[in-house]
């Protein structure tokens, strides 16, 4: 198992890309949610991405896929529930040092933030931006979309408003300790 | 519009079967469930199927799936948020008179509706048998399948647990007024 290797490397070189660690930021969200799930604290899952199907074929009785394309989601990407809580996020990546750009979000997508919101629901972005990577709260998202006509989120913004997850063997991303200083530990969401 | 014309079909001959409707249940939740968000009440979604895929090619810097297959859900279909609370359903159909055949329901799903209850979600089935569409709770579900060693669930045991839900124009399938009489109006759920 490469993993363990993969991460101590990642420890002893700060500055290393995570891109080099042979873990990219789905990679640790799935472990981590499966991580959730084998400790019974979550059941949070990534949800396919949806196709558009042009063709297909039958084999053995079997549809098989001939030809499809990717179309977008019109959710987040990450759903489920936590201390009976409904969770939804999406988790992003952006080269770009000093923005994040919001083409990175679609509309549609910002509108469901607002309406899991507005459901009593707990929304949020993980964004990994200069190797580190961020907790921002669906509420200070749309604070700034709603305040702001920019392009991009700057990044001053992310460092103030969002919070830190600390990278870990396992999990590796454990994003519920920030769900749980926000929402739980405050009394802030109740 | 052919859908009114063929709701109306629907009531004025009772045994017609739902396949000659020319709505199916999978449309009848999607048109409800488009319906929850208009209104605002509910942000309900089905989850894309999700795929392995075989192989890939680009056009246009586009990745166009050349070949692929469809993969068990280990999950529910439908999940979202209603009221503050998480929500989780599969919906099935059988044309099975007298009982509805488990091998609908893969272990890892029920697993997955034990899993939701525990981390007090709500979950439940949609089944349509013998014409009538039942909301059969989670509860009652996995009371049923810890109980029975049987391969089915007796069609008597869903007229006897299940509520049915009652088809209208729009909503076609209002099932959380289901999920207000069950969990929100006896307060049986906080």
């Amino acid at each position: 198992m490469l993993y363990p290797n993969n991460i101590k490397k990642s420890y002893s070189k700060q500055n290393i890309s995570h891109g080099n660690r042979g873990m990219d930021l789905e990679s640790e969200l799935n472990i981590t949610n499966n991580y959730y799930k084998e400790k019974d604290l979550a059941l949070i899952y990534k949800k396919p991405t949806p196709i558009g199907i042009v063709d297909v074929s039958y084999k053995n009785q079997k549809k098989i896929i001939e030809k499809a394309y990717f179309k977008e989601q019109s959710t987040l990407d990450y759903n489920g529930i936590y201390k009976g809580k409904y969770i939804d996020f999406d988790a992003k990546v952006t080269k770009n040092k000093t923005a994040f750009p919001l083409a990175n979000i679609h509309k549609h997508q910002t509108e469901h933030i607002r309406g899991v919101i507005r459901h009593k629901g707990i929304a949020f972005l993980i964004i990994r931006m200069n190797n580190i990577t961020y907790f921002l709260k669906g509420e200070d998202y749309l604070f700034y979309i709603d305040n702001n006509i920019r392009k991009s989120i700057d990044y001053n913004y992310i460092k103030e408003k969002g919070y830190v997850i600390k990278e870990s063997y396992l999990p590796p991303l454990d994003y519920l300790k920030i769900v749980d200083e926000i929402y739980f530990k405050e009394n802030e969401y109740e």
